[in-house]
């Protein structure tokens, strides 16, 4: 009963958020801030372009932080590659993950708790420009985090700050919040069933 | 009448080394062999997932060839980042290449062609296992380029070499070519018309 009250009044608190937020977006439409970009669909490129976006945003001297909710579902190439700037690149792997092997569900659900307060102390940073949430949908699909109390952290974030959250099977309520969403449809994947994995490509 | 004979052995020397590679993948559809990946649509992150295979490729320690066909098109965080990489990454961008604004056909089609001239060394150098064609589409869709000889290039690439095609309205021919083909399309983008273009998502 406390925890349904608590979460009525996150959701009002977020919306009264949101709202002087977009107030404030149409008052002053040319000021920048912070974007939600999500990456959804059955497609490819979902992960690798908010890896672009990383470093985009090293480019521009804007620092990032990324958490990974999926083990092994990202590519270990790119975890390899920004590991190599620690200084600009806060770089978090869900230790043991959840992965579709588990099929443990309460350890499942405590591992994307953990990975999740990593995620806060990033969106509470003002100096990270950045956040990726690679495969966030993911772990909210299978319940395993709460939609309300994850776009509450997410809004609640500095203003300048952006986040891009990826994985198939974005819940409505993330596409609603979101200001940007992009669909990744796989038009044509030739030798899908037989030709193996190949690294730089997939993973 | 001598370049469309010259035309027409390219096509069946292509054709000839498509069916081989086609039977050699049939046949050994386990082995690794560099893919031709096209991505296309409306949506964001056509660029960035392809600059996302870099970051990943070079954490597999794999150097990596980018040719951007538009300049200014795509990011210049993405090229700040990348030319920090010189003896790993191999970074062109068309020197004044044609843009929207250019309105002068044959330059833009020498600009092109010179960029091309880049991309083919590219596409000849073992050493390099990644080569991102950023925008190509785009100039092949003007005409800028012949598909044809675009492809025959291409397909002529060692066997371990991954290329990516980016941009709007790819070729038919361009995605009969490829192995994998996403599409990114816009689902939503909140503010388009008010909100400027955000240093570190857009540009």
């Amino acid at each position: 009963m406390t925890e349904s009250i608590e979460r009525d009044e996150r959701h009002r608190a977020r919306m009264q958020r949101k709202k002087a937020l977009i107030d404030e977006k149409i008052a002053q439409s040319q000021d920048e801030y912070g974007l939600l970009l999500v990456h959804s669909g059955n497609g490819k490129g979902k992960s690798s372009s908010a890896f672009g976006m990383v470093a985009r945003a090293l480019g521009h001297g804007i620092k990032v932080g990324v958490v990974q909710f999926i083990k092994g579902a990202a590519s270990t190439g790119e975890e390899a590659f920004f590991r190599r700037f620690p200084d600009e690149v806060s770089y978090h792997v869900m230790g043991e993950g959840f992965t579709w092997e588990t099929q443990d569900r309460q350890r499942d659900i405590d591992k994307a708790r953990e990975a999740w307060a990593v995620a806060v102390q990033l969106l509470n940073d003002p100096g990270i420009g950045l956040v990726v949430l690679d495969e966030l949908n993911i772990a909210l699909k299978y319940g395993y985090l709460e939609l309300e109390a994850v776009l509450a952290d997410i809004e609640a974030r500095p203003l300048l700050q952006h986040v891009v959250v990826t994985g198939r099977g974005a819940l409505p309520g993330m596409i609603e919040a979101a200001d940007t969403v992009t669909e990744m449809s796989l038009v044509k994947h030739a030798f899908k069933a037989g030709v193996k994995a190949q690294k730089g490509v997939e993973f």
